[in-house]
């Protein structure tokens, strides 16, 4: 609802461009790990793996889908033609808007857009006064109010996995916090096709659309992890087929940990995330051409010593950069993560989860997952870390501004004005912009070694704790028209009283 | 003297290219902030400035070295010939080697080269067993055996001052510290003519060479702040012409923090950093044509509502990306900076020194200084700080390797071993590749969290603790010739005797 970060007083001028943290577009050119030859022959061997060797697939309904097109099965082997593959690379859009519940929060995603997405999964949540414990309903929609308030993230996410909600009725209960306390595009689960169709629903009468017109945009999103190496099970499979039939945005990402899942070597752990990517899109692309997907990567590397995942790696941002031409190879937008193996709030976190976010953003990523909260490789959401990534994310998004370049941006009068060995503290340049001149953090303190010696000696994590309290104590919930609150409230008590759905 | 991170097992087979900490080069495009349009725009605009206006230039030499070369001396202020800037911008070098007292450890400067320089300057030290306090002698050592035993350090710096050395005989115990201590080039302070003198001389017997052979080549570094806005000191410009005089390597770095030495406007600080070191330059060029330089950027900005600097902001990102296309619209070697304004080794500290130091080596800086250890906007020089920043610059070191695209890289064949489903644990591909194929944090954790717990829940500072004792544990002194120890503890006791040099 509100952006921290510069304050906007009015009647203060200045040459520099408005900050928005919505819709953030990069101005830098992706950085690039691999030649273009080196990218055409990832792709390639990828394809021609496909064609050769093929994935498994699990789900009978998508190897009839497969076999349908003219890819070759053989018991649960499917064997791809590269023909159908690339008609699915031609079909897959290149850009899309994912709608949020009120205009200003409509997400875009095609190159160069730059989208910052919470923490995704977490079973376990943290924070200093009640320690790491299992996540609960009141945890995530804790989530819902700290991503509704802050603009640079873009979507909601399953911050924190609420264990206190019985499985079946799990999904219901969500996807009602989700629509009630944010504005902003959700996150659900493919977790079993009944379960898909209660979400889509709730979605629809919070949207307050009919069925024809909620097929007709993506309104939510999911993420698919391909059971590396080469599987797709069940539940994946589904998950892909029943977005692709609703229209909604899935996104398509391999779980290639290198030397675990994927090859110990980078670029073995690319084409085989690419092959899974093709294989994936292709089903999508096969059930709705032209359904909105995303080439997902998380290519990152296991600690060799322990088997463990490790993020915040030179792998990782290796691994980030070869994805982003990849996934421009074939004309996706391209999803990445911000992530942290810390079990803590401590300066590994931050490290970590600022080279890997950083990774992602000059990689080109157009999403970018885990951006805030991510702890422990992914068991734990941190409150503190939420606030303390966004203060990262806060400084990323204002990196990706311009520069004004006027006469008075150079401000050679102002120079002259001050004159040698003076300052600029005073000057009328300095008090008309000096409100809006530069990022004020959240939480990053400037204070002098005494006043923070005064105030208790307090680290980044106790400062994020008052700051998310604050957070939660300013949080208001959007408006919504009170019969469609009571449409979703009467769905979710009949499903309920129905005993809801299991996860397949 | 090691280089930490991969192990290096013999017999161990691998398709990638062994990594060297030392002598780095960037493979990547520096990032571009400003359209090469402004980057001309701000060029000719602080040139046309530098005739019109000039800067205050204190040191009456100084100011005779610009009017025998044509600019126009009123006062104190200079004006300049844009043809004698032309003429310095022209002789001044694009790349050299600065040389340590071994050949492995020569420093190059030039386009993409990228050294990382450990934190210099602070008055006070601190680690966790004795807190924060006065730097000594003692404590200045224990960073240059840091400094010797990590590759990933270019070059030593004045970490911390000697501040129980009285000041007229500091400069001679410092650099036969740093003389002894390391083999890596040194860096020495350019505060007087007579401390210069000395330490030039020390600097000579060390390297064992003649008087003559001492000014063919660069064997040690200096960084002089132009007093922002427009003015060179008496012992800035003095610096200058002993370093120019000598051969011997200067930075040139405004102090152009935006809102207090330099307007508020990104474009307006970079424009007077410009222009500063383009009058250094030309001073320095004047004196030696041909003389090693580096074009200095520190440019970031100060917090609006308490004055202090700020670090790792989204303005000082910005200004390293500018100052990278002004260095280099020069022909310049550039200098940046890594750093932090927080007290403590905590998330803040690791998120800005992350960021500020990511920026410096995206911008193509070639002389990352502060790069580890730096603390508390510049007051601290933390042995915490110093070992997990050098997890930081290791990651970096390596994020800046190419990787493999072999087939056996590709590892097609072992995809097809392991089969869908399966893992890469096992098979020979991994197992041939495992030792050396990922980096090997010094610091950064991958445990669980019970196991972090059952170890006492060590935080990444706590972890540095034991890690930099370990450091010093380990550290070995470089060999000296005895004959050459002797002259230079003959020096220093001869000049003690005489009183030292006070600075001017």
């Amino acid at each position: 609802m509100v952006r921290r970060g510069r304050s906007r007083d009015a009647g203060t001028e200045t040459a520099s461009p408005t900050t928005n943290y919505r819709n953030l577009v990069t101005p830098y050119e992706p950085l690039r790990l691999l030649s273009d030859d080196h990218v055409e022959h990832l792709h390639t061997s990828a394809i021609r793996y496909l064609a050769d060797e093929g994935i498994r697939v699990l789900f009978d309904e998508a190897r009839e889908i497969f076999a349908e097109a003219g890819c070759t099965v053989d018991g649960d082997m499917v064997r791809f033609d590269p023909d159908v593959i690339a008609e699915a690379i031609a079909s897959a859009p290149s850009e899309f808007t994912l709608l949020g519940r009120n205009p200003a929060y409509d997400v875009h995603l095609g190159l160069g857009h730059v989208n910052l997405v919470p923490v995704g999964g977490p079973p376990f949540v943290s924070d200093l006064d009640r320690g790491r414990r299992d996540g609960t309903l009141a945890d995530q929609e804790n989530f819902l109010r700290m991503t509704e308030h802050f603009d640079v993230m873009s979507v909601a996410a399953p911050c924190v996995e609420p264990n206190d909600i019985p499985i079946n009725i799990r999904h219901l209960h969500s996807i009602r916090s989700s629509m009630t306390l944010t504005h902003k595009p959700t996150f659900l689960f493919a977790r079993g096709r009944d379960r898909v169709a209660d979400n889509f629903e709730i979605i629809r009468l919070a949207y307050d659309i009919t069925p024809e017109a909620f097929v007709e945009a993506p309104r939510c999103w999911t993420n698919v992890n391909v059971n590396s190496p080469r599987q797709l099970d069940i539940p994946m499979s589904m998950g892909i087929i029943d977005f692709a039939r609703a229209g909604q945005v899935c996104i398509l990402t391999p779980f290639t940990l290198a030397g675990a899942m994927a090859p110990v070597t980078m670029a073995g752990a690319l084409v085989l995330q690419h092959m899974e990517v093709l294989a994936a899109l292709t089903l999508s692309q096969l059930v709705r051409p032209g359904g909105p997907v995303v080439y997902g990567a998380f290519t990152s590397n296991v600690d060799m010593k322990s088997g463990s995942p490790a993020f915040g790696t030179p792998e990782a941002f290796k691994g980030a950069l070869g994805s982003g031409q990849l996934a421009r190879h074939v004309g996706l937008p391209w999803r990445s993560s911000g992530s942290s193996a810390s079990t803590s709030v401590d300066a590994q976190g931050a490290y970590e989860t600022m080279l890997n976010t950083w990774a992602a953003v000059l990689a080109g990523a157009n999403w970018i997952m885990h951006a805030a909260g991510w702890q422990e490789g992914g068991l734990v959401a941190s409150y503190e870390k939420f606030v303390a990534d966004i203060d990262m994310c806060q400084i990323i998004a204002e990196s990706l501004q311009p520069i004004g370049m006027t006469d008075a941006d150079l401000a050679l009068d102002a120079i002259t004005d001050v004159g040698p060995g003076g300052h600029f503290f005073g000057v009328d340049h300095t008090l008309e912009r000096y409100s809006t001149a530069f990022y004020d953090p959240l939480l990053f303190s400037r204070a002098t070694y005494e006043q923070w010696d005064e105030e208790g000696r307090l680290t980044t994590e106790q400062r994020a704790n008052a700051m998310w309290k604050q957070v939660l104590a300013d949080y208001e919930q959007p408006p919504m028209d009170g019969a469609v609150a009571a449409q979703i409230d009467d769905f979710v008590e009949r499903r309920i009283a129905e005993g809801g759905a299991p996860p397949d």
